[in-house]
């Protein structure tokens, strides 16, 4: 549908908004109006709160995680387990693990994965910082905490290669049946897996 | 899932995100990690372009639609019928029918629906400046295109009433089959109505 705007403001609005991944001109929209009807300060603070993200957002020097500070409080921690390193694809997943309250490592953020059909190669994300953490005898573990696709596994053997000489375990996230999933729907090669990959059963 | 943010200029652009209808915290993540991805100057446009229009869109003082300027474009425009008023309740409305290319006639933007379940009532809609430009003997004919909800029929009824007594005609958009829709598929109450209110064949 060709759309003709009341406002050019609207317009700008509509627009800038449905550069947005998975927001369509209509979508836009419906957002700007909801921001519209708000009061001048919230549509203010809105703004600012993006604009000072981009602008103020610092890197952890360390971990590579967006962080407050130039170190982040993951790494500035010195109760967690520095020598443990879990490589991650970006922010999203460091949070998913924290989430699980069961990892006490530091975290690497590798800020994508090795995708050449996106033109995402290995030099466009922190693995030579990886390799050099490894390097310097700072890690004891590598432990790759990646999706499991086509992209994340490319990445992991990447990754395995660029390590394999160096003197640090690696290890991955089990493959397996999630929890409460049924066998019954549980794919072949997920299954196959968790065969191959069977562990002790502790009681 | 209880979030813990490794930013707190993160933590408040996701919050403001997530205040926006149908946007919740992994969709508002997934938009600001896109955000912080691109220059700072697009994020500052982007920025900008939603604080821009809050502070400085105008409404226009004839029709109430949203406007660069006092009076809008399609009240300014003077090809068009004054004194054909389509009634609508938001700016949304008045680009569907504008972009059917099939009206002349100018606007009367209400700014909602009556809906007491929403705390809506007549006095904070447009409804009064309406019967105002009626009165004044602007209008000829007020062409009510709101939509076929419950919302919709109760503010219908509401200005037909607050319009019976003037002199004016009151005519509504048609009810009926949309076009390209199959008849053994459409609802009872369409259908009816459209039997009801059929129209000579112009072959």
């Amino acid at each position: 549908m060709n759309q003709s705007y009341p406002s050019v403001l609207l317009e700008d609005a509509v627009n800038e908004f449905s550069k947005l991944p998975g927001i369509g001109k209509k979508t836009a929209l419906r957002l700007v109006l909801h921001l519209l009807r708000q009061s001048e300060d919230q549509v203010t603070q809105f703004g600012n709160a993006v604009v000072r993200l981009k602008q103020e957002v610092h890197y952890c020097s360390c971990c590579h995680n967006i962080s407050d500070t130039d170190i982040c409080n993951i790494c500035a921690d010195e109760r967690r387990d520095h020598r443990l390193v879990c490589v991650v694809e970006n922010v999203r997943e460091v949070m998913a693990v924290e989430n699980t309250g069961q990892y006490t490592g530091v975290y690497h953020v590798l800020g994508g994965l090795i995708s050449p059909m996106d033109g995402i190669g290995p030099s466009d994300l922190e693995i030579d910082t990886l390799v050099e953490r490894v390097r310097k005898k700072e890690v004891d573990e590598v432990l790759m905490a990646l999706s499991a696709t086509m992209e994340g596994d490319t990445t992991a053997f990447y990754l395995y290669r660029k390590l394999a000489g160096l003197d640090v375990k690696i290890t991955t996230i089990a493959r397996g049946i999630a929890v409460g999933d049924e066998l019954e729907y549980a794919d072949e090669v997920t299954l196959g897996r968790s065969i191959v990959n069977r562990i002790d059963f502790k009681g």
